[in-house]
């Protein structure tokens, strides 16, 4: 079952940390873009990094996540690099999650399920379109927008993680909002849901259907812990947005597992920070910084 | 301003309603599709129907809304017809719904933006990668998944429709939520604050920024049009999700207005319905029985 496979990624590699490549052209070190005059330049300089990026860094991770929204911003030509960046870290033996926050009716949520989870039926073949392993779904249209996902899940043992409590600092205007007395929240009643669609668990302990939580708000970490004991937590917010490391430790369970950090620009951004233009082996260093970092903070992690 | 355009183009058509191209391959009559046997086949016979069904209606209708996932499906190259038919109907003078209910923290949403309303920077040059005119919105993440389209509708004049009551049968399980004493849901809060985020009308009363209502659900339009009395609101639900057509003058103001009704499978099937395989004239033909079978419905129209 793929949760095992991540559980079990995550203790080989003794880092619970993702990295995400959300790559902009801007973030390319001076010399791999300035020639780029069209959007399949820019594209095509980014796949050569992200290359960079996991050949650098395969070792030491078990999963990257790809932000869908800085390749749909270089048009048809930036999906083929987000098609190619998916397949060549899965050569690598790294999972990728595909964070495109989707979310629609049932028809059209099957339809982004068979484009990143399924397969697409084309005359009497079945073909993976992007093949990714996991993919980031928002609940606003409630379970319709869900289950979609979840058959995929099932038939082709992929995973989800389902949005709760982002990271960002407006994600309180609704997700915060209290729907009845006992204290819960929108996003609590949305992780209730979530534990109860999917109980089916491996010998991890945990099941194919995950949750972001953003590691801005670890005070929610406490409570959502509770109430989603058999799901992965996806937790964006490390670096660049700021969360603080040392309280990390609340979105793992008590074996310190259960839970995957991401950090995205410090990592593609590093060979500014350390002053370098060799941007593979700044994304090491800093990729290894990340996993001490996190690592330190874990309370209950077996060593 | 694009809404004020948006409503000309409706009045001089004299036509409330948008066409949704959500072609599948299946969609496709036999003879259009036999021979696809990679995602690139598919994507070529789909882009020939969309082109088809264009041409057919772009006289009768104001807008078409492409449904990203359906391309999605396809890969790359589904995402190449995509930006290619979007290309096609503004040809046709068309505007250019993009339904791909996009949502992220700020910095990402930024990006979503920038593919479908902004412009892409790759060296000295600024590109279009979609160049479409309104794209759907998430409003799970709060604000800051929304301002960075708000700026580019301002910027570039486009606009935005946010989900607020969407069509299908789970949507209460989130949407519904009562958030307060007085009666306010979820998705009356998404409204009220939406009403307050773009206060700026042109010469027809709407502003850019609409919202997503379904027509499955009349009863939330006649609190929802009081509520965002300045919002164009997109319409999914008629035709094969089963909305009454009876109950859709409730979503349209005092004179007739400030609406739009999308069809999709039932407009891109018609040939199957009709029993015929001129899908092109099929799609005509059931695009004019919408239209007047909204058009009826409407009270306070000015004919």
């Amino acid at each position: 079952m793929i949760s095992d496979e991540l559980i079990r990624k995550i203790h080989k590699k003794d880092n619970p940390s993702v990295i995400g490549l959300d790559t902009r052209l801007e973030y390319l070190p001076p010399g791999l873009y300035e020639n780029a005059a069209a959007l399949g330049d820019a594209a095509e300089a980014i796949l050569k990094f992200n290359k960079d990026i996991i050949d650098s860094v395969y070792d030491i991770v078990p999963a990257v996540k790809l932000q869908s929204a800085y390749y749909e911003m270089y048009g048809y030509h930036g999906i083929k690099t987000l098609c190619e960046t998916c397949r060549y870290a899965k050569e690598k033996d790294l999972f990728v999650i595909m964070d495109c926050k989707r979310n629609d009716i049932g028809s059209t949520a099957a339809a982004y399920s068979t484009a990143y989870l399924g397969m697409t039926k084309v005359g009497t073949r079945k073909i993976r379109a992007f093949d990714s392993d996991f993919v980031t779904v928002n609940p606003y249209l409630g379970s319709d927008g869900i289950k979609p996902f979840l058959d995929d899940c099932i038939k082709y043992d992929k995973g989800i993680f389902v949005l709760v409590k982002t990271s960002n600092p407006s994600s309180h205007e609704y997700q915060d909002r209290l729907v009845d007395k006992t204290g819960n929240t929108v996003y609590i009643q949305v992780a209730k849901d979530l534990a109860e669609i999917d109980t089916d668990t491996g010998a991890s302990g945990y099941c194919r259907t995950g949750a972001v939580i953003g590691a801005t708000y670890p005070e929610a970490a406490v409570i959502l812990r509770n109430i989603l004991s058999k799901n992965i937590l996806l937790v964006p917010g490390y670096g660049a947005q700021g969360a603080d490391p040392v309280l990390l430790g609340s979105f793992f369970d008590k074996d310190g597992t259960g839970a995957i950090i991401n950090s995205s620009r410090d990592i593609l951004l590093a060979w500014k920070e350390y002053g370098t233009n060799d941007h593979a082996n700044a994304a090491r260093e800093k990729a290894l910084f990340m996993k001490n970092d996190i690592n330190k903070n874990i309370i209950g992690k077996k060593i």
